[in-house]
């Protein structure tokens, strides 16, 4: 049993935590702060939690720690938490890119770079034996991981041409966060559908980092991000030209037996593909994926709670993780549908 | 340790009861069964479960029983159940109502209407001493459960004038089932809102019966439902005239006072309302109120998530209490937000 | 021909004012005026009017005058545009409540209190002779035109208890205005339903102001709004006892003779009742009923869309009396389905 | 003023056409005939046109039809109506695909192969000078309009590598008609998000037909549809890498050239991209694109509405070519926004 605080807790993400950890059986919540909420209590900012939680908004101290802060913000006080002895998993995009260079082009400058080298980027499936041993885990971005998982499999097989990577993905709104601007208004985003930052989202370069370490060399990918009319979800329809022809149930077979131990990836048998309902309100990443014989190319479909595997249940299996604890500690839940 | 079926589980109930009992801990589902889609595996027919069932839809036997089948369906297989020793829940409207010429003037003719007086009306916070030793409980309607709820603390306080009750109902999609309608059709729903079944809607004898028990005489009431363009969740509007004069504070208190033991009813603080998505995926009711001094009427709004305090999360309540184990077995789920 | 503006035209309300009156065969909009959007094109800001009109947001002064403001903002406004010798339609509350003292105690002072005697209420199914011969036309609130039209014919015959009336109104999302306000957020508003303002919405004196003037005496209503979670309609289910018994088809065709010459009132034929979507972009306010032999009450259901009949639609349709225009110019629509 | 005729008006895209031709100052609709529905009033299935329409479905014959029916069952009645000299603008697919042979492989054996070459493909964009000539035509697919629009301009001008073209387009539910399936559901649709037909929808030869006949060669695309929880829309991302570098300004000025005289195609200034809400109700389809330098890629994004420019709009605008009138007649509509 380990105390835990949250820190920047104000947004869906600070909430989507405080559901998982207050059923978690290891772990105590002591802790959440937010700058905006300072001196309410938590379940008047969050009525869903009435009756569940009786803690107030306050910025005390604590054994591990998660950081649900913009960027900028979380680079500001994670290295103070590290002094401290804390160990941390930033939710933030600060320390997921490990050139400096990179991050501090698609951001701005970085405080503490000699921080990015040691972070390990919290990608269980990807990098598990670097999250056991780190201080500080670098939770992944919602689209990374999403593209992560659903291309891992054909690249590690250099079963695809790395020049022809295209990623058309969908968002459902609370990736946008919580905060009262024009774009996330109800009468905005309802009845609509829109691309947004084409060429330039800032998750270009992560999925870049994964998919090229993933290859052994570097990688650039089309990345085209969309705003969904739905509370959660992600869906990546990823493309890319086979080197050679793949039946899909070759390539079905394939990514079962790639993800064969993951308890959080799941595979569709050939001729089913995922909806991101069928994930809502669970951690799992579900893919499917058909080959075209008249293209010769693949497209790959997985989906996610940007919520939960896209932020705060990848953080508590990171923690999990961190702690020596069974990976899948308080991420039992089924999805909920409809 | 008890092995479960589940009769007629093609539906959104039956779904959200297998995501609910293969949580939890004391049970085990050994039979599912649906006639349309016998011989199918059940995550084929829904997807959310890939990975975590591995059952097939077929009609075998068992010890407890839950009956997720329509009203007539259900009368033609409970008795046989019960004759077989088996412990039944019932989801239909069959056992529900204790006068069978009620009944039969509201649905059909009953072909077991010697079991209607023997079957415990399955709402705890109301009639638990008689579920428990049950062998039978009819499981409530979703709207009656939301208006019993709300105004049990004000009639068996005599507080109303039981001639003014008007209940202004509104319900998600999913009350009217999974099957293939032209007005469940999402172009249908999306986007629209309308009453239906304006005085005439089967829900109102049940509510009827329920409030005239906490009163002690008949009771009359308007129920109006109406169809929500969302997923889940029913909020009912309930109005009533104070026999005196009422603050809001004080009849805050005073349901606050009624339910303190009652785990899945929470009492809004004066000034608050509910919302349904407040207890999306949970089994709580939520109660909020207000009196209004200019009119004398008080107004009490409830919210519950119609599959879980509506249907299916109530019938796994009255199983917990059936077999003597804590009420709130498997039923721990906090509210999805958002 | 006349030159048009439309003052504070940066959000919803005003945008629906332009796409009707870019239609109306004998307006020119001349100018556009919004302080947050100055030195904007209103192409820029609403991209569905790309390519169709080339106006920058300007501040200048013409013929005819719509104001789009808040209220308060409006008051500030309107006193000089009559002084100028201009027409004005003004869409805030700020002239609808004729009782000074009424409207103090609801918003807060009135700085042009000598106007407001002159103001007619913009009904025009009630008030269309005072609207033909003004200069100011206060164009009603959305909730008080659904309530009023659906409650008059009832009223004027004196078939109901004026001491039972109760209004349980749903809105639209649309109708919360398009600033960036927390409880606005699609994640908010999304899979939710609520009531606001129980008994104390401002819409609450309009509403009893125009039933009182049918009644020939004060009216109290008990009314209660919801936030419908569609962009735009609102429907108000009202509920009223009968002073003596009555059908169902005798009270349709009360309705259909009471509304036989009003082109944008549509009686639905006994057994059928209205859905918002049945009017969505139309300025239509369809109108169902049933009476209800078991509680002696009659259930009226009346939907309108917020932005046109409730609004932008019904100004037009009081510029057209204004004007001495045909009541419909313009306004022509049919409702847009699904 | 001519007479004309629905055939087959028991969907979504019939009401469409009822509602547009209601409207139109040149048409009177005299017969609307509904297999499903004969015998109802028009308004009475589909309410939104209360007061507003007279007519029985009823089947006789007439000038001018337009056949809403589904493939295969408008091929048995279009050929009767041309030998009766009547005129035809056939909304189903039957006629689209000049090879008669990809026609019966996509979907099964033509029973007027004759006519195939004779119908013209009603893209006015494209084949305006066919069209007006014609008995004959083919109303194209929602999906192949958003498609061929996006892409004509840069296969036209030779700037995109033939072999690189990848469509990613996503449509809103009514797509999927008025039929009562279990995935249209209003539960199966809503907060959820799902590719379907990968690789294998019909479209895609109708796709490949209209470039091929742009590029003057066979052209192979990949193209993936996906269904978006909204009623109206289709946005189509299209992917094509540039045969050499050129600037998104450039682009846009290429497009907005090509397109000067259409009336309902608008090209979206540098660094804005269309929302499908932007069209909502309206015939138009924008166009926005950005040039990514990273990648060499241009990034074409379209929209329409699927019931407009995607169907019923579009056979009005031909049916106004094909009578001689003004293209526009009866289109005149702005969206509806919110």
């Amino acid at each position: 049993m380990i105390n835990v605080a949250i820190v920047g807790a104000s947004g869906y993400t600070g909430l989507e935590l405080i559901r998982l950890l207050l059923r978690h059986p290891e772990v105590e919540i002591t802790c959440i702060t937010s700058r905006q909420n300072a001196g309410s209590s938590v379940s008047s900012v969050f009525p869903t939690l009435l009756d569940r939680i009786d803690l107030i908004f306050d910025p005390v101290d604590i054994d591990f720690i998660f950081t649900a802060l913009p960027h900028k913000a979380a680079m500001e006080v994670v290295p103070g938490f590290l002094q401290a002895g804390k160990k941390v998993v930033d939710l933030s995009a600060d320390y997921r890119l490990r050139d400096v260079a990179v991050y501090e082009q698609w951001y701005q400058p970085h405080s503490s770079p000699e921080l990015v080298a040691e972070a390990a980027y919290g990608l269980p499936e990807i990098f598990r034996s670097r999250i056991r041993g780190a201080r500080l885990v670098a939770n992944p971005g919602c689209y990374p991981t999403s593209v992560a998982l659903a291309l891992a499999p054909l690249i590690k097989n250099e079963l695809i041409d790395l020049d022809s990577l295209i990623v058309d993905s969908k968002s459902g709104a609370s990736g946008a966060g919580r905060s009262a601007k024009l774009g996330s208004l109800y009468c905005e985003v309802n009845e609509g559908f829109k691309a947004y930052g084409v060429g330039a989202h800032r998750h270009t370069p992560e999925i870049e980092q994964t998919l090229g370490h993933l290859a052994g060399k570097p990688v650039v990918v089309s990345f085209t991000p969309h705003l969904l009319p739905i509370n959660r979800g992600i869906l990546s329809t990823c493309y890319a030209t086979l080197t050679e022809p793949r039946l899909t149930g070759e390539l079905v077979k394939l990514f079962q037996d790639y993800y064969r131990d993951e308890k959080f990836v799941r595979i569709h048998p050939e001729g089913e593909l995922p909806n991101v309902a069928f994930v809502r309100g669970s951690n799992y990443c579900n893919i499917g994926l058909v080959s075209d014989p008249r293209t010769g190319r693949v497209i790959v479909v997985s989906v996610i709670d940007n919520l939960l595997k896209g932020a705060s249940g990848q953080a508590v299996q990171n923690m999990n993780l961190m702690q020596g604890w069974d990976e899948g500690l308080g991420l039992e839940d089924l999805p909920l549908y409809p």
